[in-house]
Formats: C-alpha cells, structure tokens, sequence
C-alpha cells in the first residue's frame, strides 16, 4: 500500500515516514501546498485542506496541522501559530504573558487521513504551560518556551525521542498508524 | 445591472450600497461565508475567496478584506487582524508595543471584483500610527489605537464621515466605484 502525506516539513515527513515502515506501508511526500483555511479549529483547517488534496490526487493521503493554545489568551495563536511565529516570535509570546499568572497553554496536532472513502480526524494533545523565558536549543517553532506538564524542561531541551513520546504530533501520528494496524 | 457584495458585515454594505446607488447600480448583499485562506497577503486571500464566490454565484459580485500593519512587528497582525484581535484585542497590541518607539502602522484594504471576464483588485492604504492607549468610542475593531498621519485623533474619535474620507476602505470603495463610471 501507497499513503501519500502532503507536507513541505522534510522533518515532519521523517518522523513518520520511520514509523510506517515498520509496517510496511510505504510513505509518499508529496509537497502540494494545499490552502490552509482561516478558521477557529485545526480540525476546520485540516478538514478543508484534505477535501483539495483529495480532488487533487486521487489517491490515500494525509495532512497534518498544529497549534499551541494558551488559555490566558482565548487559545491565541491556535491555527496561525506558525505566521504568529514568523512575525512576533517567541518574545512576542513572553512579553503578552509576562503579567499573567496563569501560563497553562495546549499543543495540538490534528491529522486528516482521506482513505478515498472518507476523512478521518487524529487528535494529539500535550498540555503544559508557558515558561518565564526561552530555553534549550532542540526543536523549533515555540519548543524553547514550552513545558509538557510533569516536567520541568522545554521541548527544546530534550532530545527528539524524549520529545515525541511526550508530543501532540507523536500522539496524533501514533493514532494514524493504530487505524491501519487494526485495519490489517 | 445588478452587482454582489459578498459579506456578512452589514456596516460595510451599508457604507458600499450608498456609494453605488448613486451610480444607478442595485447593490445585493450575499453572505456565503467563503473561505479565507491563510496567506501572507491581503490580495491572496481576496484571490482565492473571489474565485470560490465566482463559482458559487456565478454573477458578477465582489468581496473586500483589511488588516493593519505594524511596521515594527513585522507586519503583524495582518491578514489575520479580525482573529487577532477577538483573541489579544487593542490591549494586546499596546502591549506589545509599550517598549518600542516605531509605532508606525498602515490600514489596507483590499476589494476583488470577479465581472465574469476577469478579477480586478482595489487597493485602499491609510499610512498612520499606533497611539499609546484606546481611545475614542467610534468605528470598530483596531479604530480607537489608529491615529491616521497628519491627525492626532483616532479613527474612533471621529464621526462616520471624517472617517470614510480618511479610511483604507472608504479608498478602496471609491476606486471601485470608478472603475464602474469609467465603464459606463
């Protein structure tokens, strides 16, 4: 079996094209640029973007799309964080938390899987909270200013296997795979 | 002829209707909730929401779209000005601004018209700054932290009137309005 993941992050293609192999299903990148919807929800974004993918290719394929919540904010930035990212950056996040005590914020990983039949939502969820100041050197995007609750490091300052047992995208991802497996 | 504004805001029917009766022209409003891609540019996501209107409708009609632009938050929040604002607010906004002396800032709005032969954009820009506190009680969303060059009040602090001579909407109405008299 062929499953096509529509991505241009070569790093997130990696990580779960290691993950299917082990069950012999051989992973696909195909890099479409698909439209990413302006919505409130990942699963909004995500279901709008496989409907293209799927007139477009015609065959399996998946998308994934993430976010960080923080609840202080009303879940902001949420589905823009990665322009949110490009344009303030992870001081921009430190300087609109730094009065606030409540930092609890939510990483979320949404994967949508068109099987050709029909779609199919992932979820993976990490809480944690809002550091005071950016730490580590790991990872990317928001990973230096983000604690997985029960810990005390960043993202950023662990190594990527500690990292995607504890991550929104190791669980989605490993959800995904459960599908197929117990499709076998 | 009979023209479509595509929008769910009633305010800025009511501003675009008035303009267009005068010129003999029936103005209908169509609120089809179309998708707003997430795109760096204001014209991206005119683009693609005028061409899923087009398909819709198919009769001519057109959509507008705005943003502010803080120069030195790299353009943030942008296209994405309504969200960011539901989320952070103007409170937000002067927060992350409260230690920098460039407070330089531009309104755009950006009009798609879809004719049935082509797509034609209007761009209308208002150059100004973001002032120190809210003020004012007027206008709506980022008007009372707007202070248009050459003035020292906020778009919140004047009437309908002063505005609409002064706004990136009012600027981008009026070309499209010309562009129909020119046709005429």
């Amino acid at each position: 079996m062929v499953l096509v993941f529509v991505t241009g992050n070569g790093h997130k293609f990696q990580e779960a094209s290691c993950l299917f192999s082990q069950m012999g299903i051989d992973l696909e990148q195909a890099d479409l640029g698909y439209p990413e919807v302006q919505a409130d929800s990942l699963e909004e974004v995500a279901e709008f973007g496989i409907a293209w993918c799927k007139e477009k290719l015609k065959k399996p394929c998946f998308i994934e799309d993430a976010g960080i919540f923080i609840d202080v904010l009303n879940g902001f930035p949420g589905p823009y964080s990665k322009y949110v990212f490009q344009r303030i950056g992870n001081q921009g996040i430190l300087k609109l938390l730094d009065d606030k005590m409540n930092r609890q914020a939510t990483f979320r990983s949404v994967i949508a899987l068109q099987d050709g039949l029909s779609t199919h939502l992932f979820i993976g969820e990490t809480k944690g909270r809002i550091a005071h100041e950016a730490m580590g050197t790991g990872g990317f995007g928001y990973d230096p200013i983000f604690i997985p609750e029960k810990n005390d490091r960043t993202f950023a300052q662990m190594g990527m296997e500690e990292k995607n047992q504890l991550s929104h995208r190791g669980k989605s991802l490993y959800k995904l795979v459960n599908h197929f497996k117990e499709r076998k």
